[in-house]
């Protein structure tokens, strides 16, 4: 059986061209652009709280490294360099092997170097660090948000979580309509582009990942504002448009995780250049809403009434 | 109950003065140094694997940052922010307050910001990443060690591996020695001081986590050298100096670990500065051995005859 060393040597040590040192010492040493911030992340991808037994290795290796990417695009900020610590509860080396390999393709395509980490025998769980580097006046933070703005969303919202509705018996999906939404679910694109584009145009911005509710709650929170989001506009799947039942249309697009996409506030003044920005991108970019002062984010309908959802978004101790 | 968020803010939101935005973003934003690398690891510890359900919260709050901090140390690194991602089967406030009240009362101590991380349910799983910073030239690596170097070692080996032979019924320590070393194996002290002082003194370091030469081992490796110890040089414990059985002496001494000392390479001509160094610190400063040309740790009695012991250190899946 190969050591924890061994291991560590066949799947994860790898070129690290962005670093002084890479994994194999006490700790990676790097030297960061002068004048630049430096934006860190951390996440933790939980066995049975995040993915199931039977989720594809490669997937997941992905996965856990997207969801990291994701929050430096909602930064605004270039990933650099990565940690991964893997408590694996045995070595299977055949999915060692595919996980690995799901991570270092995204890697490669986001040009982020792994540095280190650490391999230790435990429940599985997979806890990735991200440093990437921001202009310090133009990251794109939560508390950034200006009475005013238009409320942004990229891409659409809601297959991810209509394909966790269908794993639990709540709709039934046609095969290839859940490929679809399983591939949105277990293989998110963070906006990275996305992200350093904003910059200097956007004033906040967060990832979807528990809500778009409760993401673009968060924003209102820390920028002490309210948000009025129309409903109608917010970009929607096909798949979601058509659902019959609207209550669960309506959750899934309003409260559904997963989706990786990015909301941003950006003055009123910069919507020619989100629209142009998203073109260049291929990107589709709606306007849904607009912060105002107070609290809370309301969800409206074209009559004005508010859209009531069961739940805002996700919390692992609510 | 309360919330995922609610737990950060009552337990973990602190201020992080030397960072530009903290806890509650997509990610932390910092400004490191011009002109210094930066240092970065992580260390994740299982519940079962690394320790037991219970070990006191605050002893681990303190060792799971202890151990990133040894880290820097080994590095000669100035450690400076942290991220700390826990997986927790539930929510026990107690608990949670005391962990983080170990945890913190040692960032203070070593003015380390924690400013981001996550929280999520799973089995208890600690995982953190540590950055600091570094003169690039001035590191301690592992690869750095040169033919003739002496190998030095910091205080004394052995204590934490006899508190682990204690619980595994080895041995049976009286009350007093049982509290000392579980003070040495529960709350370990960084040896950062020490870490900075040997910029441009020593050529490698390493942090023995793993057993002395087990992790002299990792030098060797990376520098492409051997390694003379005179075990008779080791400075151990005098709780390990009286001990009995020297099956267990010698296994505890070289192959324990845990001590989180530093062990580090320097030249001949630099023995006045480290002794000097030891004494500045008040901190016990031992040569143990030489660096040769060749492979592998030689551990040698007053006699010149190779030394064995059981296991040489730890691996996790070995």
């Amino acid at each position: 059986m190969p050591t924890e060393f061994e291991l560590i040597a066949r799947y994860f040590a790898r070129p690290a061209p962005q670093a002084l040192l890479g994994v194999g010492d006490d700790a990676a040493l790097f030297r960061p652009s002068c004048g630049m911030a430096l934006a860190v992340s951390a996440d933790m991808l939980v066995m049975g709280t995040h993915f199931f037994p039977e989720t594809d290795p490669r997937a997941l290796g992905h996965k856990a490294l997207a969801v990291n990417l994701s929050d430096m695009a909602a930064m605004g900020a270039s990933p650099r360099w990565v940690l991964l610590s893997l408590a694996l509860p045995g070595v299977d080396t055949r999915w060692l092997r595919r996980f690995a390999g799901g991570f270092f393709a995204l890697a490669r395509r986001h040009r982020v170097d792994l540095v280190g980490g650490d391999t230790t025998r435990g429940p599985l769980n997979l806890s990735v660090t991200i440093l990437g580097e921001v202009p310090p006046h133009a990251s794109l933070r939560r508390d950034a948000a200006r009475p005013g703005d238009d409320v942004w969303v990229s891409g659409m919202l809601g297959d991810a979580a209509l394909g966790v509705a269908h794993g639990k018996g709540r709709v039934t999906l046609a095969e290839g309509e859940l490929v679809r939404c399983m591939r949105r679910l277990e293989r998110p694109n963070p906006r990275i582009e996305l992200g350093i584009a904003l910059r200097g145009v956007a004033h906040a911005a967060i990832d979807i990942s528990d809500g778009l509710a409760a993401d673009l709650g968060h924003i209102c929170e820390r920028s002490r504002l309210g948000a009025d989001v129309y409903v109608a506009q917010v970009p929607r799947s096909p798949l979601v448009a058509r659902l019959a039942d609207r209550r669960l249309a309506h959750e899934v697009l309003l409260a559904g995780g997963d989706d990786y996409e990015l909301c941003f506030t950006a003055p009123v003044r910069g919507r020619g250049r989100v629209q142009a920005l998203g073109k260049r991108l291929g990107l589709p970019l709606t306007r849904i809403g607009t912060m105002r002062r107070g609290r809370g984010v309301r969800l409206l309908n074209a009559d004005g009434d508010a859209v009531r959802i069961g739940r805002h978004g996700f919390d692992h101790f609510g």
